[in-house]
């Protein structure tokens, strides 16, 4: 089994729970993704998105892709936050060029009122996939499992797909927020259960995508995402095989939130590229790990551009101390990203910081 | 001429330049737009947007439209941001059902070489609609000029329409910050000349959208988009008929930067709905007023919700002393608003504030 494999690379969970490290641990969101030609092919060998997400074979191939091009940290499960609600029976699709869709949005009061915690045997897939990229992975790095937040997850549910305005959601919120509150009920105990069954099946480290809470008002994020999201850091199996399993909060458009989510519970919070990791650092101390915060695009500045900048990220979150840096974009890699940025990327990580953690 | 028709309602001024207000003063961004009847009769009538933004008439009944309906304490000109990017070549469309494009974005060298100041005769619609509007207004309320920032405009000028990425500036940002620096010195010319012509013409306010400054990282906001800002603001006249012109800056998503946007010499900074008031109040102190912030979906919550929303929005504000206040929603309004929201609204803003400004 795979968990007897010691770790050769525990930098990340090290990082994660502000231990010294000898340079500072890089992983990318959507690091498993369309701009790697070899994931392609696999997804079109698959058939569809959901066809290789719901393969633990495929899912393992190509959560190890990026390793082997790239000398990163981690690897993180690939999946979808949209996995969730298709168990709870909404009906997720993925047309052709379009994003995801639901066959049955919640939009009434009966469709909230039939909303369940789904049985987990719906996402054995997905622990299925966690055990054999655990085995594949050999204890090269550690794996992070994932969620959406429950507020997130709630947007999907309620428009159906993708919004620009959110207006479903929000009409929702503003008019019958008892009918919303139920919806982050469900998806808060279900987001519980749906990690905690990732981590027993082998994910060292867990981290919940927030992606859109930043899209509420001030006051509302806090009552109709950090509470849930705090719910589900409460209720989560903190250590595995020996050791912690931190837990990473990220909230797209967060950064003026910082102190409140650095109090959720968690280990580590996520942040994007408008964030001054120096001031944000100053904001929350060491209490928690700051994970990011590099524009994706400055992968297509070029070479002396792309180093500039990760080295201003490193500059400005300093010396690390006990305070752990972990290098992230601060959104998922583009699909147009051309694959040997992040070469220079992960190198220029690694060789910077050495000499700023020495 | 209308510049001797004395201002009867100058509330919105006098809130903007931080003086005593018997209530606070509302208006929202795109007020004047489709979520009215009225304005897509109009519309219909013009042919197309373009058709309608470049009569003064139809821009002046249009702008007047929401005038008729609700008691709202400003006229802003109906126009367009890229009208100026318009005047210099690049040649905008509105295809039906999509947003604008831009049949000659600026991609290449040779592309930004041959970018120049044009000449305000090209904008001359622009600046006779100011004119009929302040005529017709007859001094009822107070007319808000407008323009883009730099930056924001500078982002549909090389994307060539909209983007959720902004692949291509970035691209050019990281990679030829030179080239991106050229154009953004050209649009800060251009655009203050443009908002004196404005302001010649009988705007007696102005205010600059720097919609998509908050897609930037921090360090770079302030070096691409703020500075040329400021450049703007610094080359303003300031005022007219003898009374002072306010200047709004508004960055979307810019709630970090407060601090350094109010510092652009402009007399208020408007704020999008994710900013707590009271904290941003505290953080600038009575330096600049402040405008905004209601989600504009809190208008699809119903009466007694929306009145709420506007409450806590005014609350957070809190007593309005020498520090203005001008109430605003964080963002334009949506097409699909139920137009007696707004009047709800309205009503809230100005009966609720005589009792706090009391």
């Amino acid at each position: 089994m795979s968990s007897v494999t010691p770790l050769k690379n525990d930098v990340l969970l090290r990082a994660l729970m502000r231990q010294p490290v000898p340079y500072t641990p890089v992983w990318l969101m959507r690091q498993a993704g369309r701009y790697l030609p070899e994931y392609n092919a696999t997804r079109a060998r698959a058939g569809s998105f959901m066809g290789l997400a719901q393969s633990p074979d495929y899912a393992a191939e190509v959560t190890l892709q990026p390793l082997e091009r790239f000398d990163l940290d981690a690897a993180i499960l690939f999946s979808d936050i949209l996995t969730v609600p298709d168990a709870m029976g909404l009906g997720l699709s993925f047309a052709q060029g379009e994003g995801p869709r639901f066959a049955h949005p919640l939009r009434t009061e009966q469709d909230v009122a039939r909303l369940a915690v789904p049985d987990m045997s719906r996402l054995q897939y997905v622990f299925d996939a966690v055990k054999v990229i655990r085995q594949q992975l050999d204890g090269r790095v550690p794996l992070i499992g994932f969620a959406g937040s429950p507020f997130t997850v709630a947007c999907y549910m309620v428009e159906g797909k993708g919004s620009d305005d959110y207006r479903l959601i929000k009409s929702m919120l503003y008019a019958r927020p008892d009918l919303l509150h139920r919806i982050l009920d469900i998806n808060a105990q279900t987001t519980a259960t749906y990690l905690n069954a990732q981590i027993d099946a082998g994910a060292q480290a867990v981290m919940i995508f927030d992606s859109w809470g930043g899209v509420l008002a001030d006051g509302l994020f806090q009552q109709f995402s950090l509470t849930y999201t705090k719910r589900v850091v409460d209720a989560l199996k903190r250590d595995r095989e020996g050791r912690a399993v931190p837990v990473i909060v990220f909230t797209k458009g967060g950064g003026q939130w910082l102190e409140s989510i650095a109090t959720c519970g968690c280990d580590a919070v996520g942040l994007d590229w408008t964030v001054d990791l120096a001031a944000a650092r100053r904001r929350v101390g060491d209490s928690v790990a700051l994970q990011g915060n590099l524009d994706p695009m400055a992968l297509f500045g070029g070479e002396p551009a792309l180093r500039a900048e990760a080295r201003r990220v490193m500059d400005a979150f300093g010396p690390v101390g006990q305070g752990g840096h972990v290098f992230n974009l601060g959104h998922g890699i583009s699909q147009f990203t051309p694959p040997e940025a992040v070469g220079v990327l992960v190198d220029e990580v690694h060789t910077y910081s050495r000499n700023l953690h020495a």
